[in-house]
């Protein structure tokens, strides 16, 4: 079966024992969580969460970049949330990234230049705290509760980053 | 108990029986969700994905950023997924969002502007499309296969909103 399909197939097993229905659009827990779009990182498995406990946004490293803040400024100004944690993790993909070589072969392969900047990561830990800086220092960003992590892939678990 | 405590909590508890510590980096079904950050959306299960399966890059109404498409390319150069499927919702809190009101009261309370548009959603359907036709038309984006759907949060189903 196509891939899609079969997401589709799976979809329509989730909807018939469907039962949140009900919940609103602003978070229970009122938390939000930035991470890595990284596969291996299931955030409502790995924080214990339930459907409508918390707003999850997610890229390329899990930084913070202004798509984030403003993803962030709408979660705590129109729904409420207070709580941000930060996560980033062990084997990002976004870790040691060449930046200057992945630019050269896109100009050589389609022509153009890259009109972005990949965000790559060289030091995990720091790259944690430049993002709590981030959030922290943003005058559109409530800090009231920040805090930030490192999932480590092998073992499931988070180690926290000292602000 | 603090509400992160009680997510370390759990996270203690899901680290003691993790057992998905071999998975690599690059998604097992080459596949990559683009959707919003809102609370109901627990992507795993309304698709029936596992660690590994795929990325995941979410953001407030799930919509094609600049941000979105820096995700994409690291997702589909340097990971290896073919396959983006596109989900906004129901009752999504950017639907009808009035931007100007906002800005005036952020003006009014902070005395700055605000240095991003905030992406209001008017018409779900033809936003969705019009973010199958930014990933099709971005030239750092291989559109082998681009579906978009909107999720219904009272039912928990996806519906195809055709190219």
């Amino acid at each position: 079966m196509p891939r899609v399909d079969r997401l589709l197939e799976n979809n329509r097993a989730y909807a018939e024992n469907f039962a949140s229905g009900d919940l609103p659009a602003s978070p229970a827990q009122k938390l939000m969580v930035l991470t890595c779009m990284d596969a291996r990182i299931d955030v409502y498995k790995i924080l214990g969460l339930r459907e409508g406990d918390a707003h999850i946004i997610r890229n390329a490293g899990g930084i913070v970049t202004e798509d984030s803040l403003r993803s962030i400024f709408v979660s705590q100004k129109l729904l409420g949330t207070e709580t941000i944690v930060l996560i980033q993790h062990t084997e990002c993909g976004m870790l040691n990234l060449d930046e200057d070589l992945v630019r050269r072969q896109v100009r050589s392969e389609a022509g153009v230049d890259l009109p972005f900047d990949l965000g790559a990561i060289e030091d995990l830990e720091q790259s944690v705290r430049r993002g709590l800086d981030a959030l922290t220092s943003s005058p559109f960003i409530n800090d009231k509760e920040v805090r930030g992590f490192i999932y480590d892939v092998r073992t499931g678990t988070l180690l926290e980053v000292a602000d």
